[in-house]
C-alpha cells in the first residue's frame, strides 16, 4: 500500500510559524514518527509552496498510489486547479487540516477540494494525518 | 474514559433510509461492534429526533464525560441551540458526518456546530465514528 | 388506502388564531367533515408543535401508509430534519398550505420540504387538504 | 360558470417535449377529457408562446369569466407584465405547474404570479388542472 | 415637432384597473386633452401589451420623431430588449411613470430603461406626461 | 396581574455556563428575588430546551395572562414557529436578552421574534427581566 | 402659494464644479430667472452642505409652505434623517436631480427620499426644477 | 449621579410628527416628568438634528457623566461617526428607541451604535427612557 | 444539411445602430455572402423583435433542421422561455454574439440560453456566424 | 506651496481616545512638529466633527491650495457628499488613515473617498501624514 | 503568421482524465493534426500547470506573435494575474473551452480572462481550437 | 538595515505595459535610483510571476530582514497563500500599489494581504516605494 502526504504552502514553516495555531513541531519530525508507526505502508511526503507543483505531483502519483492525504493549506480556499487535478486522477484523497478551519476567518470555511475528496478531517491537530492513514488502511 | 455517541434526527433509520448515501447497516449493529473493539473505554449511545432532547442530553453528560462524538444530522445546519449547548458544557466534542456534506446540497455545507467542536470528520463513512474515538483515546 | 394529515406548529389554534388569515373554524371540525366525505379511505390526523414528534410520526407511518398530507406550518421554512425524514421514508407526501405563502413575509416563500414532496398546494384554504386527498385517490 | 385554462410558452409541445418531465400526452387530448368530465362548467382553452397575447387574453376575459387556471410556463419566472394583468382584472386565478418547480433549477423557484393569484398547485401533473377546476366549483 | 407617447402593458386598462393606484380615467380621454392643450406639436399615441411591438414601433419612428415619452409599464423592470432599442435609435426618450415606483415592490425600483433615456419622471400622476412634453418643447 | 418569564434553551445552565458572558448566578435564585421584589404581581417561570414545549406553553397561557417576558435564547434566531405562536395568542410579550446580542456573532443580530413582540431589551444583564416587569406594571 | 427650493451639498458650486455633468451656470442666476418666470408664486431658496441644516429648514417651513422642491445631492443616497424629516412634516415634496442618476455610479441609483416624496424628476437638467414648480401649480 | 438624554434628528417634532407611531406628546413635557420622578439624579437633555453636534456633545460630557441615554433617531442606522464617539469616551450609553425598529423598514433593523452601547431598549414607548434611567440607578 | 440563423431583437438595425459596437453593415448583406460561401448547405434566416415569434420559429423548424445558429440579442439575458424552447426541440443550437458580452454591462454576462446550447461563440464579430456554420459542417 | 491637513470626526480626541489603536499623543502636538519639520511649506490644519463643515472647508480652499491631506475618520465610509466635494474642487487630495483600516470591522474596508483622491496611505500611524506631505513636495 | 496554443492546468491529462467531459484523445495527437491542416501558419504549443509559467510564456511571445489561443483551464476562473498579462501584451487572444462551461458548476461561469480577450468559444469540443485558428487567419 | 522590494506578476513589464496606467519607465531603472538615494540601507529587489516563488522568497528573508515592501500585483486580490506567508514570518511588510486600486475594477478593491501588513500605500505612483522605505527608516 502506497500513500502520500502532500502539504501545501507555508506548511514547511510548521514549528516556526504561528505556534499558537499550529504547535511548535516541524512536520519532518512528525513524518518520521508516522513512518515508524505505520511501517507496513509505504509512506511518501511532498511539500511545495507552488500550486503548479502540487498539481504536477498529483498527476505523477495519481494513477498508481493508493491514497493521497492532502493538506493544501491556503490553496484549499482558492485553487480550482488542484480540485480539477484530484478529479482527473484515480487515486482517492482525504483532505486534512491541522486547525479547525471553521473557527478562523470566513474565507477559510469554504474548500474547493472537499467535493473531489472522499472526505475531510479538520481541527484534530497532527493526529488528523494519522486518522487519514488509518482510514486508508481500514477501508 | 467515558465517551458518548450522540446521533440526531433520522439516523435511527440508518440501514433503511437512502441506502445509496448511507449504506444498509443499522447504527445499533455498528455500535455493538464499536463497543467490542474499544472495550477499554466506556461507550454510550443516544439518538433522538428532538433538538431539545439532544440539548438535554448534552447538559446531562457534558460536565462528566470525556468526549462527545456528535452527528447532529440535519440539526447541524439549523441549530444554534445545540451549538450553544456545546459551548455551555466542558466535555469536548468531535463532529462526525457519514457522508461528505460538501458533495450534497449547498445548505449542508454550513455547520453551526463546528466552531464549538474541537474538529470535524466528514465523508469517511461509519469509520468516521471510529476515528473520532481514536482521537479521544490518543490526544 | 390509508392517508394521514400531519399538521405542524400552531395549527392546533386554527379557528382561534389570526382569523383574518386562517378563518374561524377548528381543524378538528373540518377533519370530521373530511372523514365523512371520504369514507372510502382510512384517514388519520396528527398535530404537534414539536419538530421531533413530526419526524417520529413520519418514521412510524412512512413505510406503510399510502400518502402524507403535510402542512408543517412554520417548520416548512426552517426544518431540514423534516425534509430529511420525508426523503427517508417511502410514503409519498403532498405539501399543503392554507394561506398563500407567497403573499406573506419573504422568509415564508422558501420551503425546505417541497423538493422532497410530490408537489404543493398553497392558498386554496382548507380546500387544499381535500384536493390533496383527491390527488392520492386519483393518481 | 365559465373557466379558462391559459397555457404559456412551450406547453403546446406537451407530449413531444422533455417527456421525462412532462409525460407523453398532448394537452389538447387532455383538455377534451376535462371538458367531458366537467360538462357542467363552460371550459375554454388558450395557449400562446407570446407574453403579450397572454396579457391580451387575460384582459379580454378577465372581467366576465369566473376563474383562470394559469400555467404561464417560463413566463412565471420572468413576467411582471402578466402579474400586473392578473392584478388589473377581477376574475380570480389559480396558478398550476405540471412539474414540481421546486425540484428544478433555482430560477424556477420564484414566481412573479403567485402573489396575484388565489393560490398555486405544483408538481401534481396534469391532475393539477383538475384540482384547480374543482377548487373553483367548490369555493 | 413630432412627439409620440408609447404606453406598455396593462396601461390600456387605465381607468378600469387598480383605481387606488392609477385613478379612474382612461388614457384615451387624457390623450385627447393633451392634443388640445399642445396643438402646436404633432402628438401620436401607441399602446401595446407586446414587448416586440413596442420595439418595432421604436424602430419605426426612432430616426424621424423628435421625442419619445415612454411608460413601458412592467417591461420597465424586465426588458433589456426595449432598452437596447432606445440605444439603437436617435430619437431621445423621457421615461414616465404615473405612480411613484419607489413606493411599490422593490422589483419596481430598478429600470433597465432609464440609463438609455434623457431622464425620468415618476409619481406625478398623468401630469408626468405633460411635463415630459413641456420638456421636449423647451429644451 | 399575571406575568410569566419563559426562558429558552441553555438558560437552565445560567450560573454554570460561559460565566464571562452571563455571570455566575442561577436563574432560579434570581427568580426568587424577583418574586419577593414584585410581590404584588403573580410571577410564573417556565424553562425548556424544547422549541415545541415553549410553543405549547405560549398557547396554554397566551389567552389569560397579562404579559410574557420571553428570552428564547438561541431559538430567537431560528424559530419562525415561536414567532407564529406569539402572533397567534393575545397576551403581549417583551423580548429580553441578558447579553448584548449585537456584540456577538452576526447570526445573533437577527430575531424572528421581535416583530411579534411589543419590544425588546438587550444587553442589560438580569436587570433586563426586571425592567420588562416594570414595563408591564406601568403601561 | 409658497414653494421652496432646497439644494443639498456641493450644489453651491454649480457652474464651477464638474461642468461636463452639471453645466456652467450658477444656481443663483437660474433661480432669479425662475422667480421672474413664476411671479405668481412665492419662491424661496435654501442651500446647505449640512444635513442637519436641511432638516432644520424642512421642519421650519414644513407645516406652512405648499411645496418643497428638493435636490438633496449626495444626501439623497445616505440620509435616512432627511427622509424622516419629509415624513414628519405636512408640506409635500418633489425630488429633483439635474443629471440622470441612473447613468452614474450604482450607489447613486438608490434614494432614501423618493418613497417619502410625491415623485421624482431626474436627468432633465435645470428644467427639472421648472417642471416641479409647474407640477405644484397645476395639481 | 449625572445622566444625559441625547435625542437625534426629528425627535424635536415628537407629539407633532407621525402620531400613529410616536404618540402626541412633546418630549419636553415628558422630560419635565422624568426630572420630577427621578429628582435624586441630575438629568440633562440635549437634542439636535446635526450629527456633528451630537458628536460634540458626547465628547463634552463623555468623560464626566455617569450615563448617556441615546436615541439617535435615523443616525442610528447611518452614523459610524457617532458610534466612534461612543467608543472614544468613557461614559457608558444605553440606546433607546420609542417604536419597535424591527417592525419597520428593514434598513432600520441595523444599528451601528448598539455594539458600542451597554445595551438597547426598543419598542417600549417613552417608558424606554425611564427604564434606561432605572438601569443606571440600579446597576 | 439545413441550418437556420435566428436573430433576436434590434439585430434588424445592424449597420444602423451603435456602429462603434456592431460595425456598419446590414445583416442581410452579410447573409447573402454566407449563402454564397456555403452553397453546399441550405441556409435560412429569421429575425424578430418578438420573443414569442422566436419560440414559434424554434418549434417550427426544431425537429427537422440540422442546426440553429442563435443570436437572441437582449433576450439572451432575460428569456427562460426561449431556453425552454431550445430544450424542447431536437435540433441542436450554437449561440453566437457579435460583440464580446463579457466586456459590456454585467447583466449581459449571464445567458439563460447557453446551458441549452452545444456551445457559444462571443466577440468574434460577424465571423462568429461563419464559425458556427463550420462547426455544424465539421462535427 | 500651501497644504492643509483636514481631520474628521473624533480625531480631536487623539491621545485621549482608544489609545491602543491610535497612540497617546494629541494631534495638535504632532502638527506643531510637522510645521517645524516642513518649514518650507505653508501648512494649515482643520478639524471638525461636522460633515457639512468639512465640505465647506474643502470648497473654501479647494481652488487655491496645492494639496489636501484628508483623514475623514468615520465619514470615510459613509459620506458621498465629501467625496463629491473632492471631485468638485481642483486641489488634489491624499487620503490618510492612522490605523490599518483593513484590520478593523468590515464596514471600514470601503472608502467612498479614495476614488476621488490621488491615493491613500493607511496603517502607518502619524507618519502617514508626513509621507503625504513628502508626496506633495516631491511629485 | 505565428500563432500559439496555450493550455493551462490538467489539460496535459486530456484523453486520460474525465473522458465523459473531454473525450479520449490526447492534445498532442490533436495538435499534430492541427499543424498538418494549417500548414500555412506557424503553430506553437505550450502547456503548463503553473500559473506563473503561463504568464512568463505570454510575456515571452506577446509582443511578436500574431495570436494566442488560450485555454487556461481552471485558472480561467481564478487568475487575475493571467488576465493582467493578456492586457499587458500586444498579441491578441481568443479564449477557448472544450466543454460548455455554462453547463457545469456555477463557479465556472465566470472568467477573469474574457474581458481581456477578443472573444471566447466554449462547448464546441476540440473544434473550438480550429475555429479560433480560422478566426485569426480570416480576420 | 536590510529592506527588500518584492514585486509580483507583470510588474517586470513596467515601462512596456499599459503605459497610461503605469508610466513608461522600467522598474530596474527606478530601483537603481532608489539604491543611490538610500545608500545607507541595504536594498534588495525580487520579482516573480510565480505565486510560489514569492512565498519561497518571503520565507527565505522573512526572519532576518528589517522590512518587506510588497507590491504583489494581481496576487494581492487572489492569494491567501501569500497572506499566510506574511503572517508566518517576523519581518514586517508595507504593501504598495503604483496605481490607485480603488479607481479600477471592483475586484481590485479587496486585498487579502493588507490585514497581514503594517499598512498600505496606493495610487502615489513609483513614489509609493520611496515613502515605504522612509517609513521603515523613520519608524
Amino acid at each position: 500500500m502506497r500513500l502520500i502526504v502532500i502539504n501545501g504552502p507555508n506548511l514547511n514553516l510548521l514549528g516556526v510559524r504561528e505556534k499558537s495555531i499550529y504547535g511548535d513541531r516541524t512536520f519532518e519530525d512528525f513524518f518520521m514518527e508516522l513512518k515508524e508507526e505505520y511501517d507496513n505502508v509505504e509512506l511518501f511526503y511532498f511539500q511545495s509552496n507552488h500550486e503548479g507543483s502540487i498539481i504536477d505531483k498529483i498527476h505523477e502519483i495519481g494513477f498508481d498510489y493508493d491514497g493521497i492525504i492532502l493538506n493544501a493549506g491556503a490553496y484549499t480556499h482558492t485553487s480550482v486547479a488542484i480540485a480539477d487535478a484530484l478529479a482527473a486522477v484515480t487515486t482517492p484523497a482525504v483532505e486534512v487540516h491541522i486547525s479547525n478551519i471553521h473557527k478562523r476567518e470566513s474565507f477559510r470555511h469554504h474548500s474547493y477540494l472537499t467535493p473531489n475528496c472522499i472526505g475531510m478531517i479538520t481541527g484534530l491537530g497532527l493526529q488528523g494525518y494519522k486518522l487519514a492513514i488509518e482510514y486508508f488502511i481500514n477501508k
